[in-house]
């Protein structure tokens, strides 16, 4: 099972981003954390790195649901979606693949879920 | 495989979550992401929830040299460490198992990595 869905684009980075916190929202995630990769290991490591940004997108009414099944899945929470820019200029979205997450349990309305939002996900990634 | 490794603690959760902030920094790692899912809860769909806290543990050097290795690795983290409030008061901390999260690769570097960090969060585990 592929542990990603991924795809290229050619738009400025800033403008993918922009575009796929929109199309998430669309889809009822927000975004509950941003890290800039970028930002981080200038500042950490003195390291000249490409954009690349990791946003958590989260559904609460799944996280909710999702955490009276299995209370520790928080430690999978939220969805990230990267975002990274490669040499050639080209911009890659990056999704998760939730299934793959939680491919060790027998949960039945977990794995409910995680087909759910891997279908959100693929229907944000169509739409960018 | 588990998916976590957890602890339960009785100390007060804000304690608690200020203990692993300081034992994750002992082990070099930095906290790239806060999510209060009680609060998210509360805002978003107007439901009480008990305290749980996702934080994101990140070591800047390993994200580096993980992303070298597969450049949508950035789908896995940061790692995620729980820190939650039980209906008895107890308070239990949950790490991510990085070595569970990484299960579908064949790199040798990422799987070393992994076990690393495993190490060094079940030090933190053992810490508080």
């Amino acid at each position: 099972m592929e542990f990603h869905f991924s795809k290229r684009i050619s738009l400025p980075f800033d403008e993918v981003v922009d575009k796929v916190i929109a199309e998430l929202k669309k889809q009822g995630f927000g975004v509950a954390s941003t890290i800039d990769i970028r930002e981080t290991f200038e500042k950490k490591l003195n390291i000249n790195f490409r954009n690349y940004v990791i946003l958590g997108a989260c559904n609460p009414r799944y996280a909710y649901e999702a955490l009276l099944e299995e209370d520790k899945l928080g430690v999978f929470l939220p969805c990230n979606v990267v975002v990274q820019e490669h040499e050639n200029g080209e911009i890659e979205v990056s999704m998760v693949n939730p299934e793959e997450m939680i491919h060790s349990t027998d949960n039945l309305n977990l794995r409910t879920f995680a087909t759910e939002i891997k279908e959100q996900l693929l229907e944000v990634l169509r739409n960018i």
